[in-house]
C-alpha cells in the first residue's frame, strides 16, 4: 500500500502523554506523535539514527549535553545511541523518524 | 550538529519550481520542498526508499499506475525502483525522506 491517511492509522499511546501513529517501510520507521503539554521523556538511548522535526507546539529536547526548546523549523539528528530525553512545553506535534525499523513500535 | 533550524540551510532549487532545503545523516536524506503550483517531476526511479509528506497544499502524484491527489496528512511510501511523477496543483510544501542518503542531492 503505497498511499495512506494518518487518520487511517491507529492511534497509540506508548508513554504517557505521548500519542502516535506509526508508519513502517522496509527500513525507516515515522512516528506522528500528538504530545500533551506536561508530558516527559526520560533519558534512553537507541541503536536508531532519529530525526526530530516539530510540525507545532514548543517541545524542549536534550541530546547528550544540550537542552533547547525546539518550535516548527527546527530539525535536531540524533545519531546511534546517543542519549536524549524530552518535556512538552506546549501541546506539541512531531515527527520522529528512524533508521532502521522500530521493531518495538510495530 | 545536533539541532539546526531550516532556514539556516541554503535553498537549492533542483528542478525548475522545486526548492529544497536538505538534511542528511548517516544513513538518510530529508529534502524539504517548497514547490510551485504548476511544477512538474517527470517520471523517475531510483533504489531509495521514499516516504513523501505533504505538509501544505496539494500535489498530484503518480507511484506505479496509481494517480491520487495527495493532502496534508497523506503519507505516501514509494518502495525501492518503483517509478513515480508528481505535479503541484497548488503552492506546496513537501517534506521527502529517503533511504540511504542521497548523495546526488549533497
Amino acid at each position: 500500500m503505497s498511499f495512506m491517511n494518518l487518520k487511517d492509522i491507529e492511534e497509540r499511546e506508548l508513554v504517557p502523554g505521548f500519542r502516535a501513529r506509526m508508519v513502517h517501510t522496509d527500513s525507516m520507521t515515522l512516528a506522528y506523535w500528538e504530545v500533551d503539554a506536561g508530558a516527559a521523556l526520560t533519558k534512553h538511548t537507541h541503536t536508531h539514527e532519529q530525526v526530530v522535526n516539530v510540525i507545532q507546539g514548543v517541545f524542549e529536547l536534550t541530546v547528550g549535553d544540550e537542552t533547547r526548546r525546539i518550535r516548527p523549523g527546527d530539525v535536531v539528528t540524533i545519531a546511534s545511541n546517543v542519549a536524549h530525553a524530552g518535556i512538552a512545553v506546549t501541546d506539541c506535534r512531531i515527527l520522529d523518524i528512524f533508521h532502521p525499523v522500530r521493531e518495538d513500535y510495530r
